[in-house]
């Protein structure tokens, strides 16, 4: 079951200036920051409430987020959603028609198991079900 | 001050369609719906753990969301940050070079108050801020 919103991604071109942007704003103390390397990103992030803004830069041209930022520029690339059961919760949307990017759960950042849902079906929202390990 | 992501706008075409959607992925059994007259807009709208996700369609074509569907098709919208100073917080941005759409609070739906931030001046996230009236 779909438990909760765990984080939004935001495409950042330059993730300092980016931190700069959101410590100005919200005045963030503290990121945590982090490299995906299966996933092709650096990411900067911190809580709002219960929910994480995380920032996420391109650590090379084949990286999704280089793909993404050519294609849309910089803004919101994904929505999270903190699952208790990802393997059902997969399997619950295929059954609904919904195209799976990841089959299985992938590893992602906060130690946690993630998988992108395809925004062609789901209303051109790109989707990301995680879990922790 | 900021004190949690209040909601998630997604732009989309048919209301019905993408209540299905969401009613399907994550069991959803009651949507909050109301229309926005001053956004031109209808919403629907459900909690994910302390999160409303609102699905968002134009009343008209001189909705704003009708000019975002035209030009970037169904997809992420916006995101809403509840403010417990809304004014202070709207000063402190401008004070950091963003551009407000709304220079003072709007009606919005659930009867909060709410402005927009300019996407241009937020690394291309088009911001809301919004309070309890």
């Amino acid at each position: 079951m779909i438990t909760q919103i765990d984080h939004i991604g935001i495409a950042v071109q330059d993730l300092e200036a980016a931190m700069e942007l959101y410590r100005g704003l919200f005045g963030v103390e503290t990121f945590h920051q982090e490299t995906v390397e299966s996933q092709g990103v650096a990411i900067a992030s911190f809580l709002v409430g219960q929910v994480r803004i995380e920032l996420t830069a391109a650590l090379n041209s084949d990286s999704p987020i280089a793909s993404f930022l050519a294609k849309r520029g910089e803004g919101i690339h994904h929505v999270a959603f903190r699952s208790d059961a990802i393997e059902g919760d997969l399997r619950r949307a295929q059954d609904r028609g919904v195209q799976l990017i990841n089959h299985e759960p992938q590893p992602g950042a906060h130690d946690m198991l993630i998988a992108f849902l395809h925004p062609k079906s789901t209303g051109g929202v790109l989707m990301e079900y995680c879990t922790e390990k």
